[in-house]
């Protein structure tokens, strides 16, 4: 049985795991990201590889999934601000520690195809991947080959515009989708609820320890999970700018079928139902074409690890 | 040599030309379209088509571009606000007319098509055609390859988003792109200027015959031309909203090449200017990404004709 | 008995009345206003008042109410542009002419004075009028006295900034509330939905002749009357703005009653109701403050000419 | 020489001082204010009462400027979210505390009032104080007189709407002014600024112990000083929509002079520079019409005191 080695090479953490030709993780480990120095983050990704390579025979690939720009032949990192690489031809070095051939890409991407393969998107040939974290990772399944643009860096949805003169971005831009719709976006609302409307906040505020920048996500999610009023309130916003995008992108893909992922998504249905909503409010068109599915994903943290996995075997 | 025939039908005619294998219409025919009733719609486009058919032996198939949401089957037109069609069966009934294999495409993709065979898109594989006319017509070529979407009904870039609660757009959503960066939107700066600053917008006041509604886009570009401050302030204006359009399809789709199209890039570099300075300021991760060409179209109305036959061809 | 005689100066015409110290009008009289000389604007004051002098024994002085920027020593109108006036110093002229004490005033600011001493404004002393026509016409009464701020050009409410980059101004700006809240902006409501929607819109444009520049604010009124829902829906967005723009106003003047004026008021409760739900939900510190009455203004265009003649008189 | 007691009765303290004719606090003294209960801040004003005119025997009244609604009659707080008092009438209950004369204020009316008489607007008739800090202060004098406003809560600038869903307010509503243009505003950009470009915000950060949310108002002021680049950007944006709202405020009220205090204007130049030239870019009618002066505050945070004794004399 041929196996592939998965590695997500995220900002603070490396995660790889050895996966089987049908998507499953047979065994995982994780270190820490040394940021601040490329060379040691390459020696990281060998690390891991060896380790996992050490345990299973059969395995003859390894993919990556980093959190960057990946050039059009999957083999360099042109820019990763989290990884502190410019231009690293990341393919060869990993090559050359590890013996085995490597295939480089987008960490959002690789989620992507971990999800057409064997998660939320099984069976649809046109599946868009809007993950909703820190920010938001987009990946784009085209007639079942996933989609990396002219140059390797397509599927950047977060960064679309939604509102002239909006909220900074760290892109430099202003009013860029994933300042509105992801999981950070629905802690800056809880906040800043907190900070003007304390009254209206009170049990957002006891979660955060009595501060506003005390709140996180998961405390947002368990307080509307309870039926907090200003928690239900934050969803719905995030829901509105989230269903917005979503039929923004509809209008350029048409696609059968958009997976929901990020930390975002454990709020499953409280986050789906107003998406879904305020998707069918917003889509143009509305009532003269066929409907694209909104799902939740359903491979969690595991999907990058998988999919770069899967890009690897192929 | 295998012909075929393109027929471009819009809202006020169908025009109709056959095609050889490189591209060249070797005959044109035109026709007012008799938009109100379905069947003589179809009843014309036969009529263009045994025309044309009589005169050259060797015609194979046809191509139609209807400006509509075509089905994914390439046979249907599901909607088509100005065709006065639903769920028509148009594929069937021409060939029933006609006797010859037919192809149904959406306008702008038959323009996307042309553009990208024969036309400004020549030598790209990942080519955006964004024609600005009264809206937005778009197109995608990815891979060499005409993109449809899941249903057919992909590439609508008009009606993304740009401003929330901006102006309305027939579509019935307000704040779509096509209402801020078009033809329409171009002649909409112009009429308003000249509504509220009658004195700045001289020029085009006199051109329009005194009357802000009488002002018309090729009066705007003329303006422009003799270098009239207000007419090149309305081009900043539209270019300001297609540069950045552009930068967010840029975001999405990562093309290699855009193709300005439709009457408002008669303007050529009045227009082409403003919009590679806009997009360069909007484009996020400047500098760390190779950029796409943005171009003018070069087959003008005829591409709709000429990229319709080419996917008959095919 | 005293009697003063109001003139109203607008960029159209110059209506002139003898108005009693009961605020009757008992005499009226109309001329086209010769605007782009603004010597024979003068002669024709002149001429309207020595015609309505010739015929009451007892008139004492005369008020003009001016469509401009009038001085703090109410003299001089500094700034007139639909009359072709600057820095004109129209009360000696005029005083000259006729023989008669000349007070100058601003035109919404002398039909503010009218509402206040003989409208809808009676019995109150911290009057705000909104007149909304063309543009918007701002006055204020504070403390039973008619307010013109430090250089004479105060309650110019309609050039205050309700959207970043919105609609353009005739007075240069972007975002003008005059342009979302004013007979003007109802028309432009009207006509938009007209081209962007046809078919919601049939009564408007049937009302318009057919097309969408053809529809007027009266006939908008109209098809509301009626029940049509584009009208209403058109009603609906200006009274938004309107009802938005109170809220702000009252944030700054708190004042004790609001009279709306000007031609859309014409539109009576059509216009009210709508506008009172807008500001009961915009007003800040709502539930915590007694809230200012909204009325209807009652004087019509007399007010102008009512309210300039008894300014004359005190 | 008749002496008269201010005392400026904030969320956190009661600040208190002993004020002669012509301006100057002979003695102050200061309390935290023990803002839970409404009786014992009614107490902790007695007591610091007390406290000064025991040591000065020719007090004669006793002026109390209040953070919230003050009546039409001077007597009652209406609503004071940071007090904890709802129609508080605070004026019997200080007066049978302490057997003099009281009258009640807003604490911005009674600023305005300080710097009207004796500070940065002497001179001045017409004059708008808007004192930048947690949120927006204001008060207006008009024909050398406080204005209060029909109901006693005029001039609350804060809450004018500047951006259609814009961000939250403490007030329930979105796009006050308060959340663009304040001490509070100031810091909210430093912080998103080190949220989402630490790289640019290094200073701040640095200042800020290395966390956004550890940046306050004087540090960014300091980095400013320094010639901080990103910090010089946050004070361009607070500046860019204080001269936009003054310039609103000139459109409705066309003042002689604006003060600009609160601890904001601590700033100086920094702020002042930047602050005219957007309010010049911005006003209506700009080059018809003579400009108000545009000043700092003088008397820092005395000011409050000073006008509250000066209105208890009158």
């Amino acid at each position: 049985m041929a196996l592939t080695i998965g590695v997500d090479v995220g900002g603070t953490k490396v995660a790889a795991g050895v996966v089987d030709d049908r998507g499953n993780i047979l065994e995982k480990v994780r270190r820490p990201t040394p940021s601040t120095n490329p060379k040691e983050t390459a020696d990281t990704i060998a690390e891991v590889v060896d380790l996992l390579k050490g345990k299973f025979e059969d395995v003859t690939a390894v993919g990556l999934g980093c959190a960057g720009f990946v050039d059009e032949t999957r083999s360099v990192v042109m820019f990763a601000p989290n990884l502190a690489w410019r231009d690293e031809p990341i393919k060869a070095i990993v090559e050359n520690l590890v013996g085995l051939p490597v295939v480089v890409e987008n960490d959002a991407n690789a989620t992507a195809w971990g999800e057409a393969r064997y998660g939320a998107g099984r069976g649809h040939d046109f599946m868009v991947l809007v993950a909703l974290g820190t920010g938001i990772g987009g990946g784009l399944v085209i007639d079942g080959e996933l989609y990396r643009g002219r140059f390797g860096v397509g599927a950047e949805y977060g960064h679309v515009r939604v509102v002239p003169d909006g909220r900074r971005c760290g892109c430099g831009n202003r009013g860029c989708w994933e300042q509105y719709a992801s999981g950070n976006a629905l802690v800056y609302e809880a906040r800043e609820l907190a900070r003007v409307s304390p009254a209206l906040a009170g049990r957002l505020l006891e979660l955060g320890g009595g501060r506003p920048e005390g709140i996180n996500g998961p405390q947002v999610t368990e307080a509307a999970r309870e039926g907090d009023a200003a928690a239900l309130e934050c969803f719905r916003t995030i829901a509105h700018w989230t269903g917005q995008g979503l039929a923004d992108l509809t209008a350029v893909l048409d696609p059968g079928c958009f997976v929901i992922g990020g930390g975002l998504s454990d709020a499953g249905d409280l986050l789906l139902e107003p998406v879904r909503q305020a998707f069918a409010n917003a889509l143009t068109g509305r009532g003269h074409r066929p409907l694209p599915e909104i799902r939740i994903a359903e491979l969690g943290s595991a999907a990058g690890i998988v999919g770069a996995a899967d890009l690897a075997r192929s």
